[in-house]
């Protein structure tokens, strides 16, 4: 692999598995390219929520909008340049609010292997 | 670990090892909390420039200002919003511009214990 820049337009964005709200993620690295960390941009219109498991250690850079994570000691909101890490094994519940929200994230390893 | 939020003003920044310029490094979370991954905030100085050989794999949001990094195969130039994908043994030169720059930074493994 080599050096690499990404901007959200390179992000092929997914509703993210296992949910059918206007949640989404879009890889720009991942287990195709032979490193073992997972980048990308995450997106999520106003007002919706998703519960997750984490199968993997989760890095969510908030990049526009506001996010709140409830998790079982209780709920922190993070708005642009503000980070929430989220181990793996944690059970969150992710929620957007008025705004659409852009994130960037970086798992390890590849969520997209942990969940198959 | 617990999920947890960070914002910059969480940083203890530090002068990145090995160069004496304006170029600092603030992690957040790292080897000191068990998980697999370094979590942190950068902030460069105007027209700072840092050549690294690089001892994990690092991966840089920029949220402010612009840096470019230049390898092997040429310079990406990345301004907020967009990512930096720099893979483990990779050389790079990095320089900031006019502005001061802020990044929020990913390594696997932890770079610090990378650089004993």
């Amino acid at each position: 692999m080599d050096v690499r820049k990404f901007s959200i337009t390179d992000a092929s964005f997914e509703r993210s598995p296992g949910q059918d709200g206007e949640v989404f993620a879009g890889n720009v690295i991942d287990q195709r390219h032979g490193g073992p960390i997972t980048l990308g941009y995450g997106r999520y219109g106003p007002h919706q929520s998703i519960n997750e498991i984490l199968a993997v250690h989760d890095v969510m850079v908030v990049l526009e909008g506001t996010l709140s994570v409830t998790s079982k000691t209780g709920t922190v909101t993070a708005g642009p340049g503000e980070i929430v890490y989220m181990p793996k094994g944690e059970a969150v519940t992710i929620r957007s609010h008025e705004q659409e929200a852009i994130t960037a994230y970086v798992t390890y390893p590849h969520w997209q292997e942990a969940h198959e």
